[in-house]
């Protein structure tokens, strides 16, 4: 029997002769990949004793080392646990231009238990949707993702283990748990199938080989990486990475503009009315913040508005009632170059705030539909995208529990003048004015009809928008205050 | 007593007038740090009810946000607490040209308690040298560190917090703790004495403010950080970053040079030895890895040596034995501009090993040493100074229970001549030499030199070098896996 099975293997000579040209291809790949700028993505699957360590190692040798780095995941840490289970592996992503191998994948996670009461059901097909959502994303992020899945007859499980352990210095690779695994083949092949049939994507889509010769495996397994990249180089849509700014910027949607221009922009506030509010509220959000934190729900405020809004004002009459060990306001710029050579979501995915911690955001991920579309900083297709891509990514947080309170600040045009002057004769204001905030001011039309977009594409149950009418600095710090109590109550159904 | 304390308080229209000065002068600092490089670390410690979070909310309301960034530490996570103490200090750090401001500092650490016992004071005492010593290195780097401590009589402190609870919408401010560190109020000033006294540094002093009159406090701290950063651009040694490549190489130990050509090159194995051999040892080292991790001990490979003296190699033998989930191979290359704009130990410090995972580092923080003083990429200062830096960071890696094995693998130069060719005679070799490597290997006395410096003066009985022959590979990575295994075994305790 043994005699047969080395008959149908691939003799030694052969596979040594066809090392080195894999080899020099798989390097070549590489160059190509950080030429081109694409990001990829290897996930090695497989049953048990399939060799999927082997696989990664000998991966890793073949490739430049300095192009290429490796993930394999646990269970969650501490850490993962406290956010949104795609957290580490958006952490894990390599720049555009280099690739990762990922031992198991995100994929395992589908892996750990079938899912037995409707509960249970439920919660899988929402996870097998988030991996695809993941995918998706990424492969139209330019990303070249590789899986391959390692299949090892049960037969030939049974064989590879017990000549392992009859060899003592082999023995130790065997473990009580892989005889146990051995003997569930049947459910976990069954389970990886449905796993399998539900993230097969056209663009992304699961490769078998047989694992039951291993030089054969690790050619085909090589061969896989160079065909895959090879026809993604093919069917690769050469776009330039930027759009030309557009002429005219045409509303999606009408009513999000008539949204916007009905928002009461005068109200009148006194000193000291505000002052006893204020004290009055900012006790209610401090006792609000400190419930979230006892129950390890975290907060996420997001604000946006026009330049000279009052965003950093409001943000900070918000942090007096916080524990300035307990939050973080996070200002968003221009993307850096460590940044622009991730996905747009990468930079925000990485901030998302442990267990019972707040963030706040001056700017948000909405960049990606008002500043980028309006500047023609990315295509249309691209953001066209992102509002579906954007409402995912805070499904994502609130599905975990995180409390996610959204702000559009709405100034009038002529505020925004005052205040712009204002800014420009006080010295210590004047770093926070320049060129730029006139020339997004030019078109504050092209804006209002993003913005009127956003309200209503990404007005999500879980995570509204609450607009804001900010020419009353008080009015609008009051109502922030008031809106993010009653959002975060409500979501922790607790008293106001 | 209300009313004299009132009469010596800054009245509101003096402090309002010199607010507007104050920010402009913070502003205007702000982009002098960023046009000179230096990197500001602004650390507001305090007693009890003395307005820490006051003064950080208002430094971060005067400072520009998108140069500032601010950070507390809580009770360490289970993250933090798997890697040495300092490792989420170094997290922290801002790049050069920016500023952060630390809520109680690294220094809180030495306020939780006050040592005890004999074991406790030790413990204290290596807590403080810590302290000192990452100011120190820093400071070096051209940070300039300003550290207040607002004080705040134990009198004063009981009147704040009575008033605060007397009105019912700061009630909320006062929380039974805050009584309680009241109550010991004697016992943490002394505490807090100890540890200033410590922390002063020449370089890095503490500045006590009187936080008693808050309008008074809010302008000192201010008006000290202007002070500060005066006197830090008045003394800053205005040093070209590179120094030009030194003529020469000159040892600082000879002994060095002499245990490096002392080393044997020739020896024989044939592949059926070392075969068998090979299985025998990786078995070892399987089962002494998974003990330590066991332990919840980590493990860190340093692999130095030549070009071409086979590290890659001998790096995946070894990984062939350990789990692709537990461990990860950095290889280092060139600091890319963001690693450039921090100290050059962050990027290590960012990859230090959680509890009972493994790192495996090709080339590693030596570098600073060898390339970057044969090379001038730093200054001589710079390089002197790294012996006693890098010694620093390996025991706070073994005092935290990390076994650090290090390499150093040596080649003759007719052997390293002999892999390069054959590189360049491999297609899939190919691209591991290039011109730099030649480069590299023209210099190889001055290398000679600065290796054989690293051996004597980087040599800790707990991080000790082994000088591995490498000229014949396989006798080289079998020396490799036996010397891990004893170097493991015995920090273990464990048997072979």
């Amino acid at each position: 029997m043994a005699k047969a099975l080395e008959a149908r293997r691939m003799p030694k000579k052969d596979y040594e002769a066809r090392v080195p040209l894999v080899r020099e291809e798989l390097i070549q790949l590489q160059v190509a990949l950080q030429h081109a700028g694409i990001r990829m993505l290897v996930v090695v699957g497989g049953d048990e004793a399939a060799g999927k360590g082997e696989v990664v190692n000998l991966l890793n040798a073949w490739l430049d080392p300095r192009g290429v780095q490796t993930f394999a995941f646990h269970a969650p840490t501490e850490e993962e646990r406290q956010r949104p289970p795609m957290w580490r592996y958006w952490r894990s992503l390599p720049p555009r231009g280099r690739a990762a191998i990922y031992f198991g994948g995100w994929h395992a996670d589908a892996l750990a238990q079938e899912p037995k009461s409707p509960k249970e059901l439920a919660d899988f097909n929402r996870m097998l949707g988030r991996l695809v959502h993941f995918e998706t994303l990424l492969v139209a992020d330019d990303t070249l993702i590789v899986k391959v899945w390692l299949r090892l007859a049960r037969a030939e499980q049974k064989a590879r283990l017990t000549e392992l352990e009859k060899d003592p210095d082999t023995a130790w690779r065997v473990t009580a748990d892989d005889w146990k695994r051995h003997r569930a083949y049947d459910r976990s092949t069954r389970l990886a199938e449905r796993m399998r049939r539900a993230t097969h994507l056209p663009e992304s889509p699961w490769q078998i080989i047989d694992a039951a010769d291993i030089r054969a495996r690790n050619l085909s397994v090589a061969q896989h990486v160079l065909a895959r990249f090879k026809s993604h180089q093919l069917h690769r849509r050469v776009a330039p990475k930027a759009a030309p700014r557009p002429a005219r910027v045409v509303a999606l949607r009408r009513e999000g503009l008539k949204l916007l221009r009905n928002i009461q922009l005068e109200h009148h506030l006194t000193e000291e009315a505000y002052a006893a509010k204020r004290d009055k509220w900012l006790g209610r959000l401090n006792r609000l913040v400190r419930a979230a934190a006892a129950q390890q729900r975290s907060i996420v405020w997001v604000f946006e508005g026009w330049d000279a809004a009052g965003k950093g004002g409001a943000i900070r009459r918000l942090t007096s009632a916080i524990d300035a060990r307990d939050y973080r306001v996070i200002p968003v710029a221009k993307p850096t170059d460590e940044e622009k050579a991730h996905h747009y979501l990468w930079r925000f995915w990485r901030d998302v705030p442990g267990a019972g911690r707040v963030t706040i955001y001056d700017r948000s991920w909405y960049g990606r539909v008002l500043v980028e579309r309006i500047e023609g900083f990315c295509r249309p297709d691209e953001w066209r995208r992102a509002y579906d891509e954007l409402q995912n990514f805070e499904t994502q947080l609130t599905d975990h529990g995180i409390v996610v309170v959204k702000f559009w600040l709405h100034l009038s045009k002529e505020e925004q003048l005052r205040r712009f002057r204002h800014r420009e004769e006080t010295a210590y204001k004047r770093h926070k004015i320049n060129e730029e905030d006139w020339r997004n001011r030019k078109q504050w039309k092209g804006y209002e009809t993003a913005v009127g977009d956003m309200l209503v594409l990404t007005n999500q149950k879980q995570a509204p928008w609450h607009l804001i009418p900010a020419d009353n600095k008080r009015f609008a710090r009051l109502e922030i205050l008031k809106l993010s109590c009653y959002q975060i109550a409500a979501a922790l159904g607790e008293d106001i």
